[in-house]
């Protein structure tokens, strides 16, 4: 399991005085992006060296508590599910000892012309470090 | 089940050349305000008026195609449960004759400080209509 | 002077009650890309036929009043100017008799490689149309 | 001058490849709260303990260069102007060596009711710092 931080900003909240839901969503890519890159692999380099991308195609998430403007939130990621065909990501955002939220996100790999393909191995090899 | 449309901005997209995903939620909160409105109920008024506030404790969406810039899409929005501590509605997201995005919400009713209560009878009922 | 309504949603919204101040500027596109469009011209078309995109190289935005949660805005964008190597629209932003916000946008022509060139002038014409 | 650094996501960028013009509105906001916090001000708390918000009343931004998806941009904060009734931050956005934008934002005092006052002298002492 990875961490990373973030502080919430204006920009996030809503006017119920709470992170808008969405916005999680931008986390949750955060620190998908974070857990690749400490393995050695960035997205960009994904897309520009393998030529394909890893678009979402299923996100289910919990709320459970409310992120707060200025709040200092962790962001958990860890790899639930590795197959040929599909990888599962799963995020807890916690504010000090509060888990607020929980989500998980499937992607697929797919060419630029959006074709479906296997994960390339070595992709998934890293994945599950 | 309620229409409304939604015109794709740059804004929306993001560098895969399609709608960022979290953006979906957007629309989402544009479908169930305006399946309130149609039925004589406008979410601030709930606010104001009831002294309660619906938050989302929990979204799910199925990506099966991708909108794009300038795409006019068409939010669909219907009821799928209301049971006297919870309500889902459920969405899709059309583009001409393509189904690009499925999703629920379900929320609660809590008060001003933040204590889940029953939804009042009389919001149920305007919802179900 | 073209006039589009826009609703505001929770997401627009910041804790502080009402709209972010950055989001304006997705008003600001909403109203120049309907302008285009009223003119017969999309953006997308812009992009797609003529290979060219018409990047922002200057905003100004001077906030007066707040934008709230629901209310219904008016975005009125005018051509301020229109030279052959940059053309500025100006935006003003209404809810009801109140002028929330005024903007402008300053825009310059570049083929896809990012090479700045001069604006063609068949849009040139169909912009001070 | 502050410096704080921010990696550009997905859902900064729109599907011109670049960052969004609206988005380096939120980095300003991160730009001025990390400058403020360096001071020992947050600005949670001038809303709490002061009673007061810092609106922006004005906006200017110069694109020079885009912000790319994972580049990690330098945000660089410092404070043009502080007088009774306004304060001015300025902003310069890098990546790498290359200057990509210039900002400024102007601010105003106002009570929780709205009234605009003189910005407390120990708030501007402190911007001063």
């Amino acid at each position: 399991m990875d961490r990373i931080t973030y502080r919430v900003i204006y920009g996030d909240t809503d006017c119920g005085g709470v992170m808008y839901y969405a916005n999680y969503l931008r986390l949750f890519e955060m620190g998908r992006t974070e857990y690749l890159r400490k393995r050695g692999l960035s997205y960009r380099e994904i897309e520009d060296k393998w030529g394909i991308l890893l678009p979402v195609i299923e996100v289910s998430v919990k709320y459970k508590a409310s992120a707060r403007y200025d709040d200092l939130l962790t962001i958990k990621t860890s790899l639930l599910e590795a197959k040929s065909y599909k990888v599962t990501f799963q995020y807890e955002i916690w504010s000090e000892k509060n888990l607020l939220v929980e989500g998980k996100t499937t992607h697929v790999a797919i060419t630029k012309e959006g074709k479906v393909i296997k994960i390339p191995k070595e992709i998934l090899e890293v994945l599950s470090k």
